[in-house]
């Protein structure tokens, strides 16, 4: 069914492409060999390549994917937003990685290349630029921040009626399409399991406030507590910025207020095992440790000692999800298109391993 | 000095583009207006914002970046070539992560957005296709094969003159450009490392043949166990794929020859972690577990229980390098290339844990 909106859109152009049939056809030589001139593949003779050169050249064609694109006015790629931090490997990141490979993956299906956009965090992204310059057909935004200028670019693509999705970040008010995971409901599991531990004291080592997700999970943080009549305790709340790094550097003010902390709720992985390896490292003996939960449940988190209990986020299907919906708005968007500026939003699910547990922890 | 260079090509083309100044004076507002305006951001008067809308179309002015690639006939896109396997998320393994994160970071600092272009491991690549129809100035590729139509397509690239770079493969008797590790001293260190420690029986799990890293590998392991006058067993070399899944299967191979190994080489550190977690499942006590050596020294190398040694390869620099190198050459093009096809290898470093020596580590 897609791809028949699909063939629509081409037809809309009126632009007819030369096939290779065609161009085998008038040089006199099969497909394949059409194949292997183009690609110059394989010992050929001369002559026959020149035939099928000069037959292609006449004919306008060109090998199809490009051609298609090319005939349709686009220019076959998905761009990808990303937030560009000199020194930051944010391919190595569980979190992007996983993300990227869910949108890649989709793309690669439906013939798309992907664009990889770079935000300098200083600057306005020209958003609309991007499509007016058809250096991309369709676009998913990563690690968006609460900020009235990204919001105003985003507005501004919406009005133009571009498509595009953002990832895991929701702006209250706007009706832009989102596919999103339920961090309120992934955070209260995490803190509810460690109630139901025995643990009271739970401290909270939030990312940044720009993030809805980091605001999603203080929400759910904050319920857990409630569910039990507690209330979050403000000096228990740190602040890192989703590093290993920041993790690290959070270990000191834990130490610091040890006598009042039995568990650590992380907002992600790497802070989480940052946070345990800056307890190690300044000697806190296993006894004293308090209990860890991470978030993400990436690769890591199995291969820590103790392993790390975490919050699984579907970060690939979200990924496919969003190329997926993108993609879909570009091939139909002649139509009315704000009734898919839709809010997605897919579960997240406790993994318990050893870290929260102090028990040898069943191979899962 | 690149700086010149870049300008030399651009004046070439005698294109002239209009400035936000120009804008500005036309519109009789400010420069940051006319920033505002463009970028659709804060509270404007409808009335300023024609008026500058006008003037930007009267002059033809679109944002810098953009309109520097637009002028110079140039997409500002660097292809970045990758092996597509459905289901496989190559993002996740940190050998592509780190190399994407590197070519990232260099194409950032210069200007230009990345293309990542997903090869079907069963179709040929039209390179040459991709610079005709300007989707990229330049291309590196990763994951290239020894395979007649890989070699075919890459001379082509070649002969037609375009920017192009291979990560971490090497084509004997081709003079292509290429970046890449020194595999054959990482694996003779290794190697050399498990013989200092009195392994005398050691096995070897390497990755496919077809890639030249694979080869260069068996290369260091030979010439390790020559220097000891010992010569390689057939029986004991074991073949993967470079996952942790074959890694996991290599562990039944190993255990059926337990008594023959004391020490397993693995030529990734995925493969590596696969074959510890395989061996404990089998139920191996830690007694007659072999000792270990990975490679790549991933993240998850640190992580393990017993902590991994492995061999350190620059990855990030191999990935800056090559982007660095493509985009070198696409700014001086017009200049002789030949010269500068030149093969670049980087020192790779052994960086000895617990499961190489059966010691507590120190940190590192």
């Amino acid at each position: 069914m897609r791809e028949c909106t699909r063939v629509h859109f081409t037809c809309r152009r009126r632009i007819s492409i030369a096939s290779r049939q065609e161009v085998a056809k008038l040089a006199g030589v099969s497909e394949a060999t059409v194949s292997r001139v183009l690609n110059n593949v394989g010992p050929l003779k001369e002559e026959t390549k020149e035939r099928v050169l000069a037959a292609a050249r006449q004919l306008g064609y060109t090998p199809s994917s490009l051609a298609r694109s090319f005939a349709r006015q686009r220019s076959g790629n998905l761009g990808v937003v990303m937030p560009y931090l000199p020194k930051a490997r944010l391919f190595s990141a569980y979190y992007f990685s996983e993300i990227l490979s869910g949108i890649g993956s989709k793309a690669r299906e439906e013939g798309n290349d992907l664009l990889m956009l770079f935000r300098d965090p200083a600057e306005v992204m020209d958003y609309s630029g991007l499509f007016r310059m058809r250096k991309i057909d369709a676009c998913i935004v990563l690690g968006a921040k609460e900020d009235p200028a990204e919001v105003a670019a985003l507005r501004n693509l919406k009005e133009e009626g571009h498509s595009f999705c953002l990832i895991n970040q929701h702006f209250e008010g706007e009706d832009f399409p989102e596919v999103d995971a339920d961090h309120i409901d992934g955070s209260y599991q995490a803190v509810i399991h460690l109630l139901e531990q025995g643990f009271r004291k739970i401290a909270f080592l939030n990312g940044p406030e720009v993030y809805s997700n980091s605001r999603d999970r203080l929400t759910g943080y904050t319920r857990a507590l409630a569910a039990k009549g507690l209330l979050p305790e403000p000096s228990l709340q740190f602040r890192g910025n989703f590093s290993r790094t920041s993790g690290l550097a959070a270990a000191r003010e834990v130490v610091a207020n040890l006598g009042q902390i039995d568990a650590v709720f992380a907002a992600n992985d790497r802070m989480a095992i940052g946070l345990q390896q800056g307890l190690r490292e300044l000697g806190i003996p296993g006894a004293q440790m308090p209990a860890i939960i991470g978030y993400d449940d990436s690769e890591a988190a199995e291969l820590t000692t103790p392993s790390l209990s975490s919050v699984r986020v579907p970060f690939f299907k979200l990924g496919e999800l969003a190329a997926f919906k993108v993609l879909e708005m570009t091939a139909v968007r002649d139509t009315e298109t704000s009734s898919r500026a839709t809010r997605i939003q897919l579960p997240t699910e406790l993994i318990v391993r050893a870290s929260s547990t102090f028990m040898i922890p069943k191979e899962d």
